[in-house]
């Protein structure tokens, strides 16, 4: 490390705090550590991070980085921590509105304040598939990146502070629909006797596949040219109708298929029935 | 292909079924087509198909590969089409139900019964990536193999007729989630001026993040210990309230999050609030 040796702060040792701490430990930083309850600090204490006794003291860093439950319980937390002159880099999961409002309070208490969402689990922090995701104050991104990089790969989006919790949100969304998806077809071949080893490697060679057909359904709502030589609507709601009748056969909720049966149906009673799948977008925004 | 070309007898021209009959004539067979409208049948002439009239016409080859819209349309013509003795590949998509009552006809009218689904788009057909699921006579099956071999991957699931379709429904299922949450995150960027070019790339590679997911998830329905160190099902009920929120406030509708919502909420409220979203799946069997 040598001269980049930096002193950086974390605020919260939940999970993914104490992730983080350790992956600054690990680039040989200066960590000093706040968490409400001391003793989660042990493991990192004995790999050289100092503890702070109030988040002020932990606040006496080059970067201050924050991670705990929500916006709520961080607000008091940053407030008593007396950031001016500081960069904050908050990594707690909100809203957009919510980094916004953070943000604005940063501006008015005389704090660099960078915005940031981890699209990874903690066991991934400090590996390059760890993807983070950052927006607000560019200068200060810019300032920090290096010892930002230490998480994992950074992404910085815009000067729009909500603009990494509104990446946040989507990505999630795409993430429980996929899990939403899985978990129900699981419990469809379960319903005969499929386990979920016997059907798995189906299921993850399909998932790949279906991220192959991604690309030209965000390419068909960048045009607005819904034609299809592949596979029309009114075909997939047709489908969607099968497998709500076929899970209701088989005694198996059907929350998941059947909202996408309802949004599939408006879109075709909209007019889409022999436009491509990308055409559903209309009918959600 | 010297003397491992055969007869081989396609009903149905459809998107789909030009392209079988397609990869068929690739792959040097003798080929034989069928289509109600026989006008569809040129470009295949072309290539050396010959037309049959009727459906019988067609069905005087070694195997017989039927693909039409549904099973309600394809029951006529297999009744025209005096198979005794032939062995039929049905490509048909339908529900599980309606793949047994076909092999139950099939039986009863003296021909050896396979049922298939395609996981590809024609596009995809005679390429590596396009998988076919079958099951029904293995012994059909083996002896069709190598010809079947020419449209894609071929996977035989077992001797339960329906099981091909219980499959389809399931990987389909699980397409139209991801699908829609895509369209849905779209949607939900786009509400803030981000376009498709923009987050698709970074909607690429979570979605392949998200695959590497999907297989600890399996694992935890497999042995029913939904312990976690990684992510509890609270917090991630708690982000589905707000991206249903935030999909709000951003003017987008909320069909798909608020169906995954309340089936998360289902889930907590059964208690599993401090378990791994792979518990989910209880409120879905
Ligand atoms: N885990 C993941 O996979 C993951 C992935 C991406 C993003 N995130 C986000 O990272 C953030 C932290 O998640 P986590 O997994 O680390 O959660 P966690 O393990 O539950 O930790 C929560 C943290 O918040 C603190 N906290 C809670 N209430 C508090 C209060 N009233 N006052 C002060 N501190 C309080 C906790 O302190 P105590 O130790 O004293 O309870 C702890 O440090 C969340 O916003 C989460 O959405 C997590
Ligand atoms: N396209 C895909 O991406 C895809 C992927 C996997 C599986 N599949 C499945 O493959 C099957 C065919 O799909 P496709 O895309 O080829 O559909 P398509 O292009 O709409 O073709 C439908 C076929 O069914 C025939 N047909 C419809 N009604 C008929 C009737 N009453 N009597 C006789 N023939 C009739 C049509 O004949 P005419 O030409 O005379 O209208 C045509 O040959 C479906 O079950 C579909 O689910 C399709």
């Amino acid at each position: 490390m040598g001269e980049s040796k930096k002193q950086v702060g974390v605020l919260g040792l939940g999970r993914m705090g104490a992730a983080l701490a350790g992956a600054f430990l690990g680039a040989g930083h200066d960590v000093v550590v706040w968490n409400r309850s001391p003793l989660k600090a042990g493991p990192l204490l004995d790999r050289g991070a100092r503890l702070a006794a109030t988040p002020a003291e932990a606040a006496s860093a080059d970067v201050v980085v924050s991670c705990l439950s929500t916006y709520d319980t961080q607000q008091p937390v940053l407030e008593a921590a007396s950031l001016s002159g500081r960069t904050l880099v908050n990594l707690t999961s909100g809203t957009p509105e919510q980094a916004r409002v953070a943000a604005k309070w940063a501006a008015s208490a005389g704090v660099d304040y960078v915005d940031g969402v981890i699209m990874a689990v903690p066991q991934g922090i400090g590996t390059p598939s760890a993807r983070i995701l950052y927006s607000g104050s560019e200068a200060a991104f810019g300032a920090q990146r290096a010892v930002l990089e230490v998480l994992g790969e950074p992404m910085f989006l815009g000067a729009d502070a909500g603009l990494a919790a509104l990446y946040d949100l989507a990505l999630l969304g795409m993430m429980w629909s996929a899990m939403g998806g899985y978990l129900h077809a699981l419990a469809l071949v379960g319903s005969e006797g499929v386990t979920p080893e016997q059907f798995t490697p189906m299921a993850l060679e399909w998932h790949s596949a279906v991220g192959g057909f991604l690309s030209g359904i965000g390419a068909q709502v960048a045009s607005g040219d819904y034609e299809t030589d592949v596979s029309a609507l009114d075909i997939n709601a047709a489908g969607l109708a099968m497998l709500v009748e076929t899970s209701r056969a088989q005694g198996i909720g059907t929350t998941i298929p059947a909202a996408l049966r309802e949004l599939f149906d408006r879109a075709v009673a909209a007019g889409h029935g022999t436009h491509a799948i990308a055409s559903v977008i209309e009918e959600i925004r």
